[in-house]
């Protein structure tokens, strides 16, 4: 079977098959472990952008390496985690300018230093293929403030932050990751399930709920858009790299109230909650528009 | 100016130079950083694999996976540090084949285990390029057992594990990290100075030297030689993954005793000692079996 056809999702759950149980924690949005005598929890996240396939060779090198730190960042984001030191593995062409690297670079350490991530090593290849640049990012989270996908509670409240739709159009490679409104958020509240919306709503909010064991319902007429988007694009453009989070019902006034005064630029949107499963073995589906049940 | 003509080491120095003083990490085994709250110190290190760069297409796909996963282990070995989680990044072409991908799973595995070495999550892209695997570990360190380069004195003994040369004929894919050694070397006595032989002794050493702002004399005659190998593949081949340690003279009976009681099959070679450096700018090299001033 080819990679194409058997397709990323595949080859991820058919290389999980492969692993322990105790360590399966590959498709989760960061690692979280214990480190010996530590009281807060250590979390690894690595992902990796590659030319060609997340960026044209057109694109501003400086944008490319902001995208290449604030992806694994946006994940730290997704479980309310402080990220503090980066790995950077670059692979360039023999024939690719230094110029061109340097620029990436300057991207890189830009997007680090928004959060005071520092960049303590890295590792250089040749390659006759293509660019790419893999980022790894390890940091902390302290055990009462670790949120994962899986706490959602019948009944919750499933809000998201931003505007939703259309991140091609440039926003996928400026996004600011959401953790300084992810860290207010468990300091503030009690967050049941959370994670970043990096595939599209309509394959990110399906994954939360069947971490959670629930389904959902969404009020599609509710979803916040971005500029010229509809519907069809906040559910399925992905890369957006808003959080989506679920909370219990009687906090949601007190948290919009607070919300607006601590980030007045950044909307908060109820967009729906999360309801019982229909039954156990399946995925609840959401797309253009309308609710499946697969 | 070309990658390809400015070199590896060259673009790391120029990218090196733009980082802060503070994080000027870059190029020695691991990055060494404090974590929160714990005692230990936390070890990161990444390092990649590149279709037709470090292996080629013929090479046994669990083979690489082994050599991917232990070259950073090997980073580790270096600074005394104990190897606990991986996050691996696999860039696969989306013409390759799922079994390719799931055997060099297996190497991946297979290696992690030796060292119970957790692979704790990763991430998948298709390219149009080459194959690349990335390996990124976290670990531990106690503070009094991490080493560097720089510790050397004046007058220390240079030791070697192993025998040198010749490992592209099938050792560089089939290594194992001195981890254990380094371990007990640390547990059992002062190592002032220490790292891995990945370029070669020729290359390392200087290094090494330099690091600690000594110059050093090496007896030629004592290098121990692989099976085939030559003073000349002894000090050039590289890819030895051996370990080189600077320890106090006084040591050495005491240390060459136990060595043999404890690994008896691995020798231990007192292969010459640290000196005061010719002078402060220069980096002292070793080449084909003469000592050289620069």
């Amino acid at each position: 079977m080819k990679l194409s056809r058997a397709g990323e999702d595949a080859l991820i759950a058919s290389l999980l098959r492969e692993l322990p149980a105790s360590s399966k924690l590959i498709g989760d949005d960061c690692a979280v472990v214990e480190f010996r005598g530590a009281k807060d929890l250590l979390v690894l996240k690595t992902d990796c952008v590659v030319g060609e396939i997340h960026f044209r060779p057109s694109t501003d090198p400086k944008l490319i390496g902001w995208k290449a730190m604030m992806r694994p960042l946006s994940d730290f984001a997704a479980i309310s985690a402080v990220p503090q030191f980066a790995l950077i593995t670059l692979v360039v062409p023999s024939s690719g300018s230094t110029t061109w690297a340097k620029t990436l670079y300057r991207g890189l350490k830009r997007a680090a230093s928004r959060f005071d991530v520092r960049i303590v090593g890295g590792e250089t290849s040749a390659t006759r293929g293509a660019v790419v640049i893999s980022v790894s990012v390890s940091g902390f989270v302290e055990k009462a403030r670790s949120v994962s996908r899986a706490g959602g509670k019948n009944g919750d409240t499933l809000f998201v932050t931003g505007r939703l739709g259309g991140s091609l159009r440039g926003k996928h490679l400026r996004f600011v990751p959401r953790i300084d409104e992810s860290r207010w958020l468990t300091k503030n509240f009690r967050i049941h399930a959370m994670m970043d919306l990096s595939d599209g709503l309509g394959a990110d909010l399906p994954r939360l709920a069947k971490a959670s064991k629930l389904g959902f319902q969404i009020d599609m007429k509710k979803l916040p858009l971005a500029r010229g988007a509809n519907i069809d694009n906040a559910v399925s453009d992905g890369e957006d790299y808003e959080l989506l989070f679920a909370i219990a019902p009687r906090d949601r006034t007190r948290l919009t109230r607070a919300w607006r005064k601590k980030f007045p630029r950044l909307p908060l949107t109820c967009i729906g909650s999360l309801t019982r499963p229909l039954n156990n073995s399946t995925t609840q589906l959401l797309s253009g528009g309308y609710l499946h049940f697969q």
